[in-house]
């Protein structure tokens, strides 16, 4: 068995968002490119494939009570590859507010100047008030947001394949630089894009940049099978992730791909240190943290459920939700899983929204270093993933736990990389190296 | 009178586009991060103040003969700006083919990861090829990409002052993060762009990235008075210089700006060694390289005259030439400035190739290190700038010899820094900060 990939997200104040109230904590870290240069640093001595950050094109109103993301994560993450050697960036992008000219030349621009270790998270955007900042009177659908993404993608990998390598000719003597016959058009024309190509330079080292995919609807399923390298998804139990994983693998085989081609990283909320007992002190610290009032009131409102209908230490039970999800609960932090719990057995407003506001909709792992290894390396025994995203509660804190204490355990038995075992992303996530000339001999000539 | 602003252009492999050919180029070299960050370094260590690239969203034709640019700029430019502390980065960007959300949100992230060292120079992209990899049938005439563009900047610098600088609450004990009184929507609806906003982060610590512009119509003209601080510009006589110099101060004191808050930064090809010999010896090199009969058939065809009717020793007078100039001749690298010289006495189309292959439309000054001092000296205390874009003849050679052998002396006669003396590159260009509170108190509450 091959080892597992690690990424970290780099979200601060971390997927705890009130942790930006703890005594320590910086509440404008998440400004500050000197930390996020510490960061990048610790997590690429631990021999972290790479790390990754979120992103939407509006301000949340829950600035009001956190920050949250804000800074473009292609500045942010280019920065930091600068600084770096080996270190991966994921960079989230929207298939729904980009152009995917400009969104391929921008990742290849980045593939050449890391060397090799560009990642594009592709996302449609969940966020209604983006919408607005690009001219639209509201917010594509869902169905038509992923439409659009599917055809985004397809342009966007023949712009990356617009160029055979042996495009360059390099006669000093003739003055014959580069061999346009080897440099084709993509004329494509859909139903929401016309793009001529080719991109303007040649592929980088990776031949294509990385693609990951997030989205667990039907749409997003189809994007994963047929483009993404890399999935990332969110599981609550190991037979709902062997599941998802399965099912990628078959979409990828339906889609005339081999299945190890595309790997599934599984977010994980980690909250970690030496021990248990000091473990479970900071979880509840944070959870103290949090504005228990205004979140309850909240998860009602998510829940479909009237105000003031159950206090924080209130039980809800499966027959008090009403049939129906409402829209968008995922975003806020709750909503599925929220209710898959309440199905279980009644939970609290408390409990749940502790869950949520930790989690962010992720497991979370709560543990001495011992028992985070060992969570990771069983759900890895167990299929559930290629790797796992592991996304710090307090990131100013939890990623040098999870690297210091967590990483050196996971190496000693053998899991997890003692060095980078290539340069570049694709190659270290077991990734092939696109073909190329294929798929420029299927143009027209 | 104070001294005067530096900036390098990082064109590869330099203004002299066949320079490729020559025996010690690398002609990947423009592909190659080490050789740019070792340029930077180089830039930096003459405390030169910030480092430019042109941009073009398209693949151009040329590249059969010469590497052009083509990695995105911003990507490029921001990985320089991470491995170096005070280099600025002006980074060309296209109005016509970004959205002003994105791109405020960019270069105000490129503010806060670089400390301040940002700048946009804004263009409105004439390669018509570029229009076809955004979805229209044809590129938008220079009047409405003019008109676009302006519109575009006012929607920009209003989500650069959408935060006021009081935003930040922090209030650990009530949880109470960011004052929303503070931050503010546009709800900008335009002919070209309907953007809500407000930007998704808070401004960084130039308030706004440095504005650049370029262009020399009525349009661009306008954009300069009204928003650039910075003008790039072209000049081959200083009365010329000085005159646009005045104008564009003038047309600032119209919009209600200081014309001190504009500055002049006048093109310039630069090519140097210790003596003028060897200078000399290195241009007839490079003209060597050229393809004279190919660019002989190209300028006859921008000059409208026929095929054939002139070979590149025979010299064309001003009664060969027909009335009226023919379009794009700019972009080619011929155009006004050969015109004006065949207007000045008759030029054999080798002495215009010579010049416009060379300078591509920019003056081009060739000698030895004083010499290139002298004339910089000189041009300065003229009136003609604030300041000088070198562009160096070839890249790799005369940037290292620019910074090496000529700042050393305008620094000795005080007209150019020894020291970065501020952080940020609005300050060092000696601009004001932007009156951010006054313009979100002239927002509708």
């Amino acid at each position: 068995m091959s080892g597992f990939h690690l990424n970290l997200s780099l979200m601060t104040p971390g997927h705890f968002r009130h942790a930006w109230r703890r005594d320590h904590a910086d509440p404008l870290a998440y400004l500050d490119i000197d930390y996020f240069q510490r960061l990048a640093r610790i997590a690429e001595a631990a021999k972290i494939d790479a790390v990754f950050l979120g992103d939407g094109p509006a301000l949340r109103g829950e600035i009001e009570e956190a920050p949250g993301t804000g800074i473009d994560p292609l500045v942010l993450l280019g920065n930091l590859a600068a600084v770096t050697e080996n270190l991966g960036v994921v960079i989230t992008s929207s298939t729904t507010y980009n152009s995917p000219y400009n969104l391929a030349r921008r990742f290849q621009a980045l593939d050449h100047v890391t060397k090799g270790r560009a990642a594009v998270n592709i996302v449609t955007t969940g966020t209604p008030a983006a919408a607005a900042n690009f001219g639209l009177s509201e917010h594509p659908d869902k169905e038509t947001r992923y439409r659009r993404a599917w055809e985004f993608l397809d342009v966007v990998t023949r712009l990356w394949d617009s160029w055979e390598s042996e495009w360059l000719v390099a006669d000093k003597e003739s003055g014959h630089y580069a061999d346009l016959g080897k440099i084709h058009p993509i004329d494509h024309e859909g139903e929401f894009f016309s793009v001529a190509g080719p991109l303007p330079v040649a592929p980088g080292p990776q031949g294509r940049p990385v693609v990951v995919q997030a989205g667990g609807s039907e749409g997003g399923l189809t994007l994963a099978g047929d483009f993404a390298d890399v999935v990332f998804t969110v599981a609550q139990t190991r037979a709902k992730a062997v599941a998802f994983r399965n099912d990628i693998r078959r979409r990828a085989a339906a889609a005339g791909r081999h299945p190890d081609d595309v790997k599934i990283s599984l977010g994980v909320v980690v909250l970690v240190e030496a021990t248990e007992e000091q473990a479970r002190r900071r979880e509840q610290e944070l959870y103290d943290r949090l504005p228990i009032e205004r979140l309850t009131a909240a998860l009602l409102t998510n829940l479909g459920l009237p105000q003031d209908s159950f206090g924080p230490d209130d039980p809800i039970g499966a027959d008090d939700l009403p049939e129906t999800l409402p829209a968008g609960a995922f975003s806020t932090g709750f909503g599925i899983s929220t209710r898959a719990l309440i199905a279980e057995g009644p939970r609290t407003p408390r409990e749940l929204v502790q869950r949520g506001a930790g989690g962010s909709g992720h497991r979370l792992v709560v543990g001495s270093a011992e028992q985070v290894a060992d969570d990771l390396a069983e759900w890895f025994e167990a299929g559930t993933a290629d790797g796992f995203t592991v996304m710090p509660a307090e990131t100013a804190v939890d990623l040098p736990n999870f690297t210091e204490l967590v990483v050196p355990i996971l190496q000693e038995r053998g899991l997890f990389q003692k060095e980078y075992a290539a340069p570049t992303l694709r190659e270290r996530f077991g990734l092939p190296f696109p073909h190329r000339e294929r798929a420029a001999d299927s143009l027209p000539a």
